[in-house]
């Protein structure tokens, strides 16, 4: 075996053998295929594609460059959410404990944010005390102490991923959808959970903005998932403007407790809900209501007690940014666009986010929306208010947010897109 | 201006703008563009092409990326001419000379082998004491002198060449017409000449093995010269056959002096000439008969001058191979095909070429040759002497001369192809 042939092959359109796609994984994991060598092969990828069956080798061969976690142990079944990323996008934080009352085992792993949408852990790394580096061992004594555990990844985990991931980063070879769906599904299989539901984000606010690409990706995951024996169902879901009132760190763990506590905005928990009878369902867990987890308090107990196992005090007041700069409604009339990618860029420049990996995030920082499109607005009313440490920043966060609002005249009949446009199985 | 979104841009089908195409070859040239983004842009180049535009701009960001040399002190014309590469191809070794004893000068920088090809440095080489690097001020010299130089290219020359020609050459993405055509112009431009004539071979021992392909990347070089304002006209010649009667370092040279002494085989002569008169015309140097100048000895006489003047004797008997291997004629008939491929693979296991760029070449190993296509042999007869220092080697070479050789019944009808297939300007 050598590189070039796999490049070359790849390159003219042939389909890349078993024994290539193993052989080449495991030796770039190796550094035996040098980082230059990997870019050719992921660029001749992204333009010429990969079968189905080639995609589904090269997700295995990932999977099998580390190791693969085992809760077999526990008495609970498994279950876990993925989404591919929004604007105010909490849901997992509300989620994991909420089917944990149900039932159910949620072992997420998740990732930081890059970028204008942010990141679970960063979000949870608010609460005073919390950590989301746990060692396996650890991980397991939080799954049987909560029901539910959120984490960073081990470095043992699909290293081949982590690898080819920051790579593709700075190739320009990040848009292929077989490369995509490897890499999120090598990751949630090799993380062992019984069964899996995605969250396909499809808008503005989204990596998939049309809802035909976003279709593409998750039939390519489902069948990726199936073909490794993990049941596993998407639901496509509207990122055109952010989910719930809140973009930013510890805003969204607030609104995520609102919900916890049997409140919050409706879109959040319509979703919640949704994610969760279908992670339910997927678990093979029945007769459980995950609605009435979210009034009797079970779900908030979950909360506590999973914040609790990984060093946070659920009862800390959460950081608040130093400086705030309300937004006003530019005129009378109908809200009808309040766009996700303008808020999200807004949110990260506010200090949200992050330009590169090693950045910090400011805590309190963030967006806070006082309407939602369909909403009616009066001129000179709170429409945002932002939230930052770094009040030089609020021009730039202004800026992103200048072509993001529309405002139809009173009267204009409008009414938002569902939110769950679809699901496959 | 950052990588990323010139890879996407590429990679999107866009194309690139003159400052984009500056900027990426100077930033890589510093490493400030890593190699696996210059990779993925490759790759995305290959597959995507690039417009005759893109392809001038990038060609003269890699002259710009280094010296560009200039000769307009010599009280000649300057002429050169470039091979894409071949088997048994010494034609540089007596046309430079010739071109010489007519009345233009020569300022040839070569390459070495790699592969079944032979570098022209590489059979110089074999002359006891011939040097083929030189700096600047003693290629001068020896121009001035021999009215001729032939030898390596210095590290000032295109740089961003030198540097993209390794990384195409580990990461699949030679294969490209316009990256082929720049690297040869870049470093051609560069070199000062004030003309140039392309041997763009064609057949199975060249580059480019279909007429298609071959016409298509001598379009584009003559273009490309003619951007830079150097006068530049392409023959296309036949390679499915070596040139000559030898392939091989040493082997090379003694043909090579044959020719200059008014001998040698009539496929070198031919081409030898054409090229000579295509250059002189380029130079503009007229009422001069190169093939005089072969039968009254000016051209060897000029040799002579450039081989001494680069420390070579030119009177010093060549290296020869330690051992021999007579290949019989396998049947009586007409010989109708002896593949240049195979001969170069064969040569090249034998220890005449190398595998990997820092590999020694032996002097003496080579395939010669005792008949040619079109021949009338009988079974028995030799048809091929192998050479070389390390006998062990000659089985690899019989192995790929196997599918090498055909003999068609006596009385066949068979007539070779032209050698000179085409010529543009």
């Amino acid at each position: 075996m050598d590189a070039v042939a796999v490049i070359r092959a790849k390159r003219d359109r042939a389909e890349l053998t078993d024994a290539q796609i193993d052989w080449v994984i495991d030796a770039y994991t190796r550094g035996e295929v040098a980082d230059e060598q990997m870019a050719a092969l992921a660029m001749a990828i992204l333009l010429n594609g990969m079968t189905a069956r080639e995609t589904v080798r090269w997700t295995d061969a990932m999977i099998r460059s580390g190791e693969r976690m085992d809760f077999s142990a526990l008495p609970l079944p498994t279950t876990d959410k993925h989404s591919t990323g929004g604007v105010g996008d909490k849901i997992t934080l509300p989620l994991a404990p909420l089917v944990a009352a149900c039932g159910a085992a949620v072992p997420q792993l998740s990732g930081r944010g890059l970028g204008h949408t942010g990141g679970t852990l960063d979000k949870l790394e608010s609460i005073p005390g919390w950590r989301a580096r746990l060692g396996n061992a650890e991980m397991l004594e939080v799954l049987r102490t909560a029901g539910a555990v959120i984490c960073a990844a081990g470095d043992g985990l699909a290293p081949a991923d982590r690898k080819l991931y920051a790579l593709r980063d700075v190739t320009g070879t990040v848009e292929s959808i077989p490369l995509i769906a490897s890499s999120i599904m090598s990751k949630k299989i090799a993380e062992g959970t019984g069964a899996l539901v995605l969250d396909v984000k499809v808008g503005t606010g989204a990596f998939m903005t049309s809802l035909e690409s976003a279709r593409e990706l998750a039939r390519t995951m489902v069948e990726l998932g199936r073909s490794a024996g993990v049941g596993t169902v998407a639901l496509l879901t509207g990122m055109s403007t952010p989910l719930g009132l809140t973009a930013g760190n510890a805003l969204e763990v607030r609104e995520s407790v609102e919900v916890l506590a049997g409140g919050g905005p409706a879109d959040v928990v319509e979703l919640t809900l949704a994610l969760a009878r279908e992670m339910l369902a997927g678990a093979g867990v029945r007769g459980k209501d995950p609605e009435t987890a979210l009034k009797d308090g079970s779900a908030m107990d979950h909360w506590r007690r999973m914040i609790a196992a990984q060093g946070g005090d659920p009862d800390a007041p959460l950081p608040v940014a130093r400086e705030r700069q309300v937004v006003a409604a530019p005129a009378t009339g109908v809200l009808t666009r309040l766009d996700a990618y303008a808020v999200g860029v807004a949110a990260w420049r506010l200090g949200a986010g992050r330009a590169r990996k090693e950045d910090p995030v400011q805590a309190g920082a963030g967006v806070e929306l006082h309407a939602k499109p369909g909403a009616s607005v009066t001129a000179g009313q709170p429409l945002l208010t932002l939230h930052t440490d770094t009040p030089e920043r609020f021009g730039y966060a202004l800026d992103a947010l200048a072509d993001g609002i529309d405002i139809a005249p009173v009267g204009t009949g409008f009414t938002p897109p569902p939110l769950i446009l679809d699901r496959l199985d």
